[in-house]
């Protein structure tokens, strides 16, 4: 079947991306911030910018799969439709006397509007207009325009919800409350969606680090991890990754022979440096594009240990964190560019996504065009940048890297 | 066995309190926000102001048991011993690597004293102290003084964790991070301690209404609820407790044939209005006193419905509040005392637990003595107020009803 | 010399916009909020946004005034060099030890430099690198990045520092600290740049309402001041806009015979709803676009009381708002604009400054491209909407009103 | 007439208190924080527990003047009254339609109530239980329960809003909005009192450092200076506390030759670390007492430069902070004592003022009985400790040193 996902910047073959609709409407000034944007979007614009994007793939011979084109044809599953429906139905959040009859509305939904709700939510007021209102005491006190299903904003950010390392993907439990649901809707399209069914834990298809949301809180997003290749994996341990996620990981991967090395990056837990690839990340098989301002970690690299079930690990001084990845890629040293700006613009950069590039082959990668200094500074150092528009885009605080999710990409030769 | 509680204001027998301790001792002005707390206390000093409080109640007759007592000898029983650690010593919160050392080093404290850590928690030196670092990455990034444990200063409040609804107990799921491993404790003692263990959920014994944390995020805390007698129930659907937790505990109470009904409030979602009980009390078997900022409530009166699993739910304007609640009672009117001060001299009132009082026969309550115009305006209307010391216990925002749990109560003759 | 603004909606002729430039280069994701902007923004595309702004004001015949273009060449007046450097290099603000230095330095920049830099401020870096270090304590403890001078950054919006009402000019006491040193630069535009001194509070030149910053903490800003003709004038009493300056403002505008009649709006003092303009603006001589979400307010209509210092104030329930402003211009009733839809899409267009539009002349008016539901509906009513492209001017929350302010308007005939 | 303060530690002789009334029973949940307070007061508690602070002072000798007695008296002074009421009554601040008419209202009062007001506030209900509503855009739309005064609890901490050093006192511009009030009261007392009056920059009187509020943004507070002796002092540049205030206090100082030397602090500029006063004093001629989580701080020394008006600045690294203290005083080293204790229960006492004792005389101080460690650890090493309650007063953040201002100590032997 091909998915596979040997490094970060080798040839890119196939990915998943998500066009912004519904959801994105439902963002406004009061509940952006619950929500885990930083503005309002213009949702026509970003359309357009994201079809930009996605034009700017295709261009380059990638594949791209749009997530609810998957999920659609998911639901049309029967088990499906009942994994996800079980999932988003549950007794503790609706109470026992709406969720029987909500749930009833959405079963009789035809596949393209339960698609479309699942992402977009539903308030109260548009349930009204098509469906009884149960006896429900909790159906009662809601106001009209408060949402009976929450909107899932940050589909958009493919990249976080199920992340492939090598030979498999983990399906990801997220931190933040607003998106946990995100998490069912891959479990569905890995397990049930005609194009990777067949694979799924099964032989001669792809292996499953991770199962999803019952994980919470030993939570990880795919935006904390990179690929590098040679065997090897760098993780952040950030605001939404945990260290215990990482051991569960390190434990599968090594199980399976499928990596032999991880380097765990102890990053500051805080909004500015999200995940991992808001900060750094790879454009070549051994070079790096990274913020000024992230400076140098503390970093630990994880081992097979003696016994199969034990790990090594290995702790690093913040200097050391560039010999710790140039020696997981089993090289000397590793390139790491950061052009050279005052703090203000240098932080103003990393904001909008100047870090957060997504490689296409080695040494071609598509940034936003606002960052300016960085592009020219990758370009001086021989990198190809090709720009897309992200005026709205970056809105949410995420870049072209967030917003993929590669499921097929060669090793970088 | 005699566990009932069957009304707010009818005499108190059995109550549980919990005696502060290391826990409260934990408390920072950097952690005391996530630790729902508003200032630090002196535990010295709290301890003297609870041993006031506990000397009252005796002095009264109620027989009171101490939580960690309790807990101690709970512990004491190994499938209590192994339901608590199994719940706290998880991989997805301590990681693969470190858990089972963790709670190897626990399994061998002697009893008081793995008591004491469970609810006073232990940090990263304490447990260096005391054993060898394991091989982890989740306890390699932790600094000295991380918490290994997290503290329980909220034990204190007892009332939330679970509460006793006539014949039967409901062990809560709560709301807050910081309150949540709270529930097992309670969920051991009620199983597996002596005084309770045949009893729970047998004949001749207690019902069990909910049996805690996996209800989550249906969540209700005991400090919302009002056992008002005449088979009713009052409670406030308040940022801690949801109208889906409402309905499923009416199910269990109709079923059961032990309440019919249940008066819902439909309360500010706020800190300062954090449980019914701060700002509304029972002082006898009409009359209650409440916060003049309170004002009137949209209510809903949930009565078993024309099926087995059917409930009937009834909607009331503002203005019926204290109609509907009379009605529960099968009254025609309700006694509701609010002394009249101005409003800033209401909401310090409120604020230092005015409402908060603790009834131990009809028509005489426990109440802090600084709440002053308050008890005068009680003890004007007929009520007898005996007062506690409360400098330091009132700063977790909680008064002589939130520290306590009656397990035995009498009607109201 | 026709400074007067004798309306809103009717012929603009002239105004004053200030294009984006240093100052907004400034703003990082850790200062924005403190500069009162919610994200950053790309300047090199504000900078062209703002271009096709004044591109299509010209079109329409109306003659734009930069603000950097007045204030270089006002700067070129010894006084009034002297009267901003005097405000700007304060004792208080510098400390006794740097103040003479840093304002020698100052004195010696070439107009157009100074004028930049007055505008987009000064890091201790910046000057270090082309002057020495005093001996001064304040500067010894200043991180190399900090601002010695500030950044003014809201100067992009011209309308709220001052603003001309009928045949005078309000220089505004500004209510939040960021904005506070913006006043001195008007006022020196107005007091001492040729194409206004002789005028100033002059005859046959123009009034003087209020004389700038020492009127703190009697704020007003422009944004909150719609001048709507027949000799009224509508106020916002805003977060930003105080009542007391309301009342200064009545008697000013009575005394001179200028206006005869101020409505009041009491509004929320929310940063969302933060000036007036930003939830209802004029569109024609008798019609408004108004937010949804604002509701109606309570008013106050003040004119001259019976003695020569007096003022008669009369109260009109939320319910007569529309009626008071149609009394005020002497009509029977206003037409208000308003979009229908769901509460969610009208607080997004009213974030994205959906009200916030310019009128070039009655029932023509400017308005940014993004808000597509309320400028359809504007178009459907009759309305003719020029959009402008705002991707990135939008961020500081300001619309095509923001940021101008008209120093020659018309009446609506 | 005496007036000096030549010590930290000297013997005490004369101090200002402020016993705590009405504007501590205007503290309430939602004000408290704009009021600085973290806690709301049991008022009646608060002040036996500060007649217990003052009893313990006057048994040691110390000549008490409650400042509500001063400021009474002061007001009976015709000139006094006007430039008291000037300031309060500032058509800025009312609008020119209330201004006058409120100022006639408590122009007429009697001086006892006065004070009680000026101090306590008054809202606009109770103004209109007792005159008659003016004509004022501005009070029309206040509510009832708004203050039209603002009460002034802050006053408990006279240490602050003025600080005697060597032969003069500096009355202070305040840094935060709800203190500025203050100034103008202490202003009255010093320069009209009859007790200071004659003295007020008078030969045979006392100096004045600083003249008051139009100081401000150059602010300073008295929590941050310590009279340290030998014609030194010592301050802490705080959140509050300027390093332009510093310059200008030095400028004073070395030009009376009232002081050698400063030595400056570069704090953390947090509430934490609100004054220097809160984390460091001074117990003896050579000893301080220090949180141990303040660590070692940047400092400067300040000392008379070649000319009249010039400065010598130097600055020292961190680990040089007490070496620099020692040289000031004429010292090799001082003494600095910091009990051991766990960071958690280190920051506890920080929080409860254990740092923030008043020395009555060398190795003689007053701390609150609840710094258990802090004060055992003073007595352990010879510094004898005479404990006060304060778990009222404790919750504005303020210990002895903050509650007392002393205007005549003597000189440490």
């Amino acid at each position: 079947m091909g998915y596979h996902v040997a490094s970060e910047a080798g040839r890119l073959r196939q990915v998943i991306l998500h066009r912004p609709d519904l959801e994105l409407k439902r963002l406004t000034p009061t509940n952006k911030d619950e929500l885990l944007f930083d503005d309002v979007l213009w949702v026509r614009r970003a359309q357009e910018e994201h079809d930009g994007f996605a034009a700017v793939l295709r261009e380059r011979g990638v594949k791209v799969h749009l997530f609810d084109d998957l999920l659609r044809d998911t639901l049309a599953v029967p088990e499906a439709k009942r994994l996800v429906l079980d999932r988003v139905f549950d007794e503790k959040e609706h109470g026992p006397l709406a969720t029987g009859h909500l749930r009833e509305f959405f079963e009789d939904l035809p596949a393209a509007e339960l698609t479309s709700l699942l992402i977009g939510g539903m308030t109260k007021r548009e349930f009204l207009d098509r469906a009884k209102e149960p006896t429900s005491v909790r159906f009662h006190v809601m106001d009209l325009d408060d949402f009976l299903l929450a909107p899932l904003p940050n589909h958009l950010f493919t990249r976080d919800t199920s992340c492939w390392v090598y030979d498999g993907v983990s399906i990801n439990a997220m931190r933040k409350r607003a998106r946990r649901r995100e998490t069912v809707h891959f479990e569905a399209i890995y397990r049930h969606h005609p194009a990777f069914a067949g694979g799924y834990d099964a032989p001669g298809g792809f292996r499953v680090w991770s199962r999803g949301e019952h994980d919470y809180p030993s939570t990880i997003e795919g935006g904390d991890v990179l690929v590098i290749g040679n065997g090897a994996v760098l993780i952040g341990m950030s605001e939404r990754t945990t260290p215990q996620a990482v051991e569960l990981l390190a434990h599968e991967l090594f199980r399976a022979g499928s990596a032999r090395r991880i380097v765990a990056l102890d990053m500051p837990k805080t909004r500015a440096f999200m995940h991992l690839d808001t900060v750094m990340t790879m454009v070549d098989g051994d070079t790096f594009t990274k913020y000024a301002g992230l400076g140098m970690l503390r970093s630990y690299t994880i081992e097979p240990g003696a016994g199969p079930e034990e790990l090594q690990v290995s702790d690093h001084a913040p200097e050391q964190m560039h010999h710790a990845i140039a020696t997981a890629l089993g090289l000397d040293s590793v390139r790491v560019l950061t052009a050279v700006q005052d703090v203000h613009a240098a932080e103003r950069e990393q904001w909008d996504d100047g870090c957060n590039v997504l490689a296409v082959e080695p040494g071609v990668v598509i940034a936003y065009e606002r960052n300016a200094t960085t592009n020219t500074h990758l370009r001086r150092n021989g990198v190809e940048v090709i720009t897309i528009r992200g005026s709205e885009l970056g809105r949410g605080r995420g870049g072209p890297r967030c917003m993929s999710c590669p499921v097929e990409r060669d090793p970088v030769a």
